[in-house]
């Protein structure tokens, strides 16, 4: 049964070792950041470090681990359609609108609808992670220098995640302007055995 | 007065807001895993997906800041005499040389240097976060493939920090054969007002 994430949003969710989960792009062009806890002991969770070190690679897609800060596996990607997704960025936080867009107004963020998705669980702003940023199009030049760009993700596409030990998963629409082309849209996603 | 860290071994220690530290490479060719905590506050610690971020850049060198988790700069780099540093890999882990090398014997390593140096302050393994690898030369290619390459730091390359709150600060001379050429060489550093 699909799941909505409504724009600029978050939600929480457990799922078992064996299950498999669905994250889709409904209209095209937005981005999904995911953060993973041990269900068992929340002390284990997703690293971008890991992650990195042991796929040997800066963009993590079909056919590798997503890797824990204790060298376990979390999920195997099944499936990933659209093939870009960004492992390097921190989810967006109010800080990240004030210091990279001078924006000292509230604005809605991917670390506070994380943190607070995730409270149920007893976890805390401080235990987020750098993200999983599904779907999220970060360009990377031969001399380092980041940019963020509009998602390459069309209408439909979708990365298949296989649970690898019992996970406690928080899953977001983006709230950042610059990471989704400037329009806010929903995520979908979908829990099957 | 310089400290030393043996080859294979690491330290930890407190610097007050407004100190220098100078991380200096003896021998040439060596790598140094630095973490750092908020020292009122330890879980406040460096983040690799904020510094990224904030910075818009995979090499972190002259003149850029390393940031916290929580959105605050911890150090300014002042000087880097060499100019090549990593801040995408975890540190090297027994599981590292188990999965990576397939080797199932004892090997010391840069995450137990760390964790065994800062039990003192009562950090744990799990709150080891991905290091600043100074000096450590990680080639990137433009399809994402990473490669672990001999660092490019000459003897007597250093980099200088300017501690920008009062932090505990872990360090190391790394243990990896793959990150300093298979070579285990010391780490020189310096505290200065």
């Amino acid at each position: 049964m699909t799941q909505v994430i409504e724009k600029q949003s978050g939600t929480a969710f457990r799922i078992k070792k064996g299950q498999k989960l669905k994250v889709t792009d409904p209209e095209g062009g937005q981005v999904s950041d995911m953060v993973l806890f041990n269900a068992e002991d929340k002390r284990e969770k997703i690293s971008s470090g890991k992650t990195l070190d042991f796929e040997e690679s800066i963009l993590i897609t079909k056919g590798d681990f997503l890797w824990s800060n204790r060298s376990n596996k979390m999920m195997k990607i099944l499936e990933d359609t659209n093939g870009r997704n960004d492992f390097l960025l921190a989810p967006c936080s109010p800080e990240t609108f004030k210091i990279m867009y001078n924006n000292n107004e509230y604005h809605p963020s991917c670390f506070e609808n994380l943190y607070t998705s995730l409270a149920q669980y007893g976890i805390e702003p401080d235990d987020i992670p750098t993200a999983f940023n599904i779907f999220m199009n970060v360009q990377f030049e031969p001399d380092g220098k980041l940019s963020v760009e509009p998602p390459l993700s069309k209408a439909g596409d979708h990365v298949l995640f296989e649970a690898q030990m019992d996970l406690i998963v928080g899953l977001t629409a983006c709230s950042a302007e610059d990471s989704n082309g400037g329009s806010f849209k929903p995520i979908h996603y979908e829990i099957m055995d």
